[in-house]
């Protein structure tokens, strides 16, 4: 297995981009990507999304983002793991150079859910759940969050409180990346304020949906490592999933998926959690930002929280989280999270991640989560 | 790269399944896969799918299928790209495992499309072609290949019953596949006769939908080669498309995406379209049929209808295609079509294909077509 790079990024800023059709979005992105890289063209394109079938109408997106790109008989398809297909599309890439396949491949996430002219959000959003056995009985994602989240409060006695600082660092953050769809600071105060989605999540637990699309160009380390002066070393990339229906498992409170994608990475990367110096974890609402913590060794069991009531996930802190701002205040164009987190930790290992910087990193760690807890892909990056 | 191989093949007969959920036709497959296999588990599993979310309203299907055949925490995930998906599901098994990201990979295609409690499926085919520019003037798939054929019919000079032998060798073959759809022989009388559905494309002309899945299972060559008295190596694998919409093209009777997958293919393997024993390609359509045959070097341009009027495609002739009964009478469940095509070949190369079997083979390719031939993949197979 060859070892692979990644030598360009780009992103849009996430919002209501009425004024932007689905293949705008992933062009803009992608066309960034090649920008950054100084490539020209790339052999594959690997597009990650959810529901542009349904929502937009429209599947197939590999082609339909080759073609609009330019990039004619360029091999290309699209990756689909719910709100991991992101990151889905970025280890397809690493595999696809890494065995040789390809050289040079463009992975692309991409998710327009604001103008959808398909079905309602929340249903769409189901899909990624158990149709029998939790869509059907009326249990979207906020709610199986909101079960898990309350169980946590219970079984660790930790109150709604604890949870602010997730919000407030997210906001934080965010107020230093355009492409954010939030740049408003938040406090305590404002959290407990909030409106209640699902008790015990409130507006400010949850990541806001939202379009947007984020990509980077994967290359052979090798062939590339003289040339560029941002080539950033895939360390590690790893993938395990866990039972669809959270009622199949056994602890509902320990992401045993992460645990396991977490401790492939760290082996393959050869380091431990202790090496993580920057985390761009999968905050969809703030209780699967704790469980993550834990999951991946920051944190024991139940303790999540700690981390954050101590100053621990700023960017000045011992792991930093959510340093662009996180799902919770860059926000969560579903298919397309995955690449925003690879491309914020790609930022800060490159230096590019202005007014947040965690100063001097050298390894980053994404992670993101496809359903509840389900499906998670984990990368770790390395500056040479 | 390491080199690859097939170990286990697993397909369920195609028919309309209402007593059987998504998750069950595509675990018989996988399932069947794997014992034949005779492993146990594996390391990842990647499925083909086109339109589970809106027929099927269940998103997620790598995790789905991975959760109900038992393979917890396994790698997961699902490929789309039209009726390419079964294709690329397999194509990124092999790539998987060529990367040695992961030892033994499932590739699983699947659709369930008789009955969808989601939209109609005319409509739900459409969304693999471009929706601003084809999909909403009301194009579908039917009518675009009725276009090309027409045009097809004038540019060369061949009239309506040219095409009929496609249909009479598929519906022969089909004879002898129990897992095909149909079990009735045709003749030219009978295409002839056959409905009108888009002018000149007729009911014998055009291939059917329905539920299936088929699987296999892919490992390293080296680590199985002495162990298996079924192993089949993967001699190529390769991806190429086209613009989605197919005005954008200049010539619309030329696949150029199957010629440079072919060609791409053919210098993997280090083989020409000469040593070819057995080609599984995409008739979706009968003009599908003769455009892959002439894109892939069997034929000149223009004179695809020869090889089948010749008795060139039979069992017994120069090129067998639809040896188990092809897309127009094993049938079409499209997300599931590429791993079907796949698993005959290897019927074939095993010297399983009973009643069909083409003898002596011991090269055969699959070509997977996506779109109005905007994305192709193939595959070449061979015995050690």
């Amino acid at each position: 297995m060859r070892e692979v790079a990644v030598i360009g990024i780009g992103q849009t800023k996430i919002d209501e981009h009425w004024e932007k059709s689905l293949r705008e979005l992933a062009s803009d992105a992608a066309l960034a990507a090649l920008l950054d890289s100084r490539l020209q063209k790339v052999d594959a394109i690997y597009v990650g999304n959810m529901m542009s079938g349904s929502a937009n109408h429209q599947q197939h997106l590999g082609v339909y983002v080759a073609d609009w790109i330019g990039m004619r008989y360029a091999e290309a398809f699209r990756l689909e793991a719910a709100c991991s297909s992101g990151a889905a599309s970025f280890r397809t890439a690493v595999m696809a150079v890494a065995s040789g396949q390809v050289d040079t491949a463009l992975a692309v996430g991409v998710e327009k859910m604001t103008d959808s002219p398909g079905n309602e959000i929340t249903a769409e959003l189901a899909t990624a759940a158990d149709a029998d056995w939790e869509a059907d009985q009326g249990l979207s994602f906020v709610a199986l969050n909101a079960l898990i989240m309350r169980r946590y409060m219970h079984e660790y006695g930790w109150k709604k409180e604890d949870f602010a600082p997730f919000a407030v660092n997210a906001h934080a953050n965010a107020m230093h990346n355009p492409f954010a769809r939030f740049h408003e600071p938040t406090t305590i105060e404002d959290y407990l304020k909030a409106s209640m989605i699902a008790d015990p999540i409130n507006l400010m637990d949850a990541s806001a949906i939202g379009d947007g699309a984020a990509a980077a160009v994967v290359v052979p380390l090798e062939l590339f490592k003289s040339d560029s002066h941002k080539i950033v070393r895939v360390a590690a990339s790893s993938a395990a999933t866990d039972t669809i229906a959270i009622d199949h498992r056994k602890n509902p409170l320990w992401l045993k998926a992460a645990a396991e994608s977490g401790k492939k990475a760290y082996a393959q990367a050869g380091i431990s959690a202790a090496d993580v110096d920057v985390f761009e974890l999968h905050d969809a609402f703030s209780i699967m930002a704790v469980l993550s913590l834990e999951a991946n060794g920051f944190a024991e069991r139940g303790q999540g929280p700690r981390l954050a009531l101590d100053g621990e996930i700023l960017p000045t802190g011992r792991i930093p989280i959510a340093t662009r701002g996180g799902l919770k205040a860059r926000g969560h164009p579903v298919g397309a999270t995955g690449m925003y987190q690879i491309v914020e930790v790609i930022q800060q290992l490159r230096g590019e991640a202005y007014g947040s910087l965690v100063e001097g990193a050298r390894i980053g760690m994404s992670q993101n989560i496809g359903g509840s807890g389900s499906n998670i892909i984990t990368h770790i990056f390395q500056t040479p």
